[in-house]
C-alpha cells in the first residue's frame, strides 16, 4: 500500500542530492562528525552550504562521551552501545533545525559492520523514515546484509549509501575489493542490488594526509568506481581542507568529511580557551 | 548519615574552583555552551587549559535542535522541556571524558527562574550529584527558592553558584538588584544563605560587545559584588575574547563564557565548509 509513496520520498531524496551536485559543478560535501550530530554545528555547515548531512552513532559515542572515548578509532569499539533512540532524536533535532531541503542520511547501529548481534529492522527503518532520515549511511561488508538493508530501507522510503572498502583496512568500512578489477566488480553488483549512492573508503580513516601523500591506488580504484557504476559516487575516509583538491580530479560526486571538522571545531576552541588564560 | 560525607564532597569540589582561581592568576574561566555539552569540545576546552565546566539545559536544547530553536533566546523560552534525565547523561558523559580534576556544575530544567511549574527536587540533586556533578548552576531570582535549592543542593554534596541580575534584564537570571548599593546588600544575603559561588549577570547575555562598550555601571555593580563577599565570584554574560579584559582588571574570579565558544565553533565550521565547496 506504501510502496508507491516510499518510491516517490527516495525520489525526492535522491533530487536532493543530484541538485547538490549539481549545484557544486559535480562535487559536493556530505558532513558529518560534529556536524553531522549537533545541531549548532549541522546549521552552520548548512548555512556556509552544505546540503547533505550525516549523523552516526560512533561520533554521537563522542558527543555523549559514552564509555569516556575520545577518539574516533575507540568510538568504533563501543558504537553498537548507542540506542537507536538516540539515533532518531539526532536526526529528528537536525531536521528541525535545517529544514527539508537538506539531505540526511544517518549511521545508526546495524547500518555497519557489526561483532555483536545489531539487528537492523524495518521497524528501525519505519522510525529513522519517520525522524526525518532520508537514507541510511550503511557500512556492511558482505552482499548478503547489504541486500537485507537495501530491501527494508527502500520498503520504508530510505535510500541506501554503502562502500566499498579495502581488505586490509583497520575498520571494515564496507564491501572488500583490493584491485581496480575487484572494485569495479563490487561497484556494479552493488548497483545491480540497488544501492542508491556508492562509495569508496580511501583506507586513511580518521588519519587525513597531505593531498601529495595520496597513493595513486587509491586514485585509480575510485576511477573503477566512478567509471563502472551510474548512480552518485563517494569517497570517505581521511578527507580534510588540504588534500581534497586530489579527490575533486577524480570526478567522484560527493567527498564525506567528519574528522576534518571535529578537528578545526577543536582547534578554534583550544585558541579562544587559550586567549582567556594568558591574558 | 551523609551529612558528613557530603560535607566532605562540597569541599573537594571547592578546592577544585580555588585550585583554578589560583592557577589562573585569580581569574579563571568557566566554559559553557557548546564546551559545556559536547564531550569533545569539553575535551578541547580542558586540553586548552580550561578546569571549570558548565553543561546547561538551554545550550542542550540548540544542541539537540529541540523544537528547532537556533538562538540562545529561544532556547531559554523552552529550556524546562530538556529532560533531567539527559542532563544527567551529559553530566556522566563529559565527567568521563575530562577526569574528576574538574568542575563541573550545571543547569537543569528547575534551576534556572521558571515561568511553568518545574520543580528542581531532593531526587534531582541525588541523580545529578551521582551523574558526576559537582555543583548546580542556577539563577534563581526570588531568597525563597534559592534558600530551598541550596538546601537541597547541599544535603547531596553539590555546591550552587548563583546570581545578581538587573531588574531590566531581557531573562531574569538572578535575584534582582540595580544599584551598586542593591548589589551589595543582595550578594552578602546570599552569602548568609550559603550561596558557594556568587556571580553578576552583566545583562549582555547572548550579544557581547567591545571592552570599550562595556558600562562603567556594570564594573560598579562587579565591584560592589566583589568587595562584600568572600566566596568565589563570577561574571556572566556576553563575555568574550574582545571584552574579556574589562572583566579581568575589576578582580572579579571567574568569567562564565559560553555563546563566544558557540560562535567560533561555527565560524571555523562555516570557513571549513566553504573551502570544500568553493574548490
Amino acid at each position: 500500500m506504501i510502496i508507491g509513496d516510499m518510491q516517490r520520498k527516495r525520489n525526492f531524496g535522491l533530487e536532493k542530492v543530484k541538485r547538490a551536485i549539481e549545484i557544486h559543478n559535480g562535487t559536493t560535501l556530505l558532513a558529518t562528525g560534529i556536524t553531522g550530530d549537533d545541531a549548532r554545528l549541522a546549521l552552520a555547515a548548512v548555512k556556509a552550504g552544505a546540503k547533505l548531512l550525516e549523523p552516526n552513532h560512533p561520533a554521537v559515542a563522542l558527543a555523549r562521551g559514552h564509555k569516556g572515548v575520545t577518539s574516533m578509532h575507540a568510538a568504533e569499539e563501543i558504537r553498537h552501545e548507542i540506542e537507536f533512540s538516540e539515533m532518531c532524536k539526532v536526526v529528528k533535532g537536525v531536521r528541525a533545525v535545517v529544514g527539508n531541503e537538506i539531505y540526511i542520511t544517518a549511521g545508526i547501529p546495524g547500518s555497519f559492520t557489526e561483532v555483536l548481534p545489531t539487528p537492523f529492522t524495518e521497524q528501525m527503518a519505519y522510525e529513522l523514515s519517520r525522524a526525518g532520515a532520508d537514507g541510511v549511511h550503511t557500512h556492511k561488508s558482505t552482499y548478503e546484509d547489504l541486500i537485507d538493508v537495501v530491501d527494508i530501507c527502500h520498503k520504508n522510503g530510505l535510500l541506501v549509501d554503502a562502500y566499498i572498502a579495502h581488505p586490509s583496512d583497520r575498520h571494515l568500512f564496507g564491501i572488500p575489493a583490493k584491485s581496480p578489477g575487484e572494485v569495479a566488480e563490487a561497484a556494479r553488483r552493488m548497483e545491480e542490488i540497488g544501492v542508491d549512492l556508492i562509495g569508496l573508503m580511501t583506507g586513511m580513516s580518521y588519519e587525513g594526509v597531505a593531498a601529495g601523500d595520496i597513493p595513486q591506488v587509491i586514485k585509480e580504484r575510485l576511477q573503477a568506481l566512478i567509471s563502472n557504476v551510474s548512480v552518485p559516487t563517494l569517497a570517505e575516509g581521511g578527507i580534510n581542507a588540504v588534500n581534497y583538491k586530489a579527490f575533486i580530479g577524480t570526478g567522484v560526486n560527493i567527498l564525506v568529511v567528519g574528522t576534518a571538522f571535529d578537528d578545526i571545531a577543536r582547534k578554534a576552541v583550544e585558541e579562544t580557551v587559550s586567549i582567556f588564560l594568558k591574558k
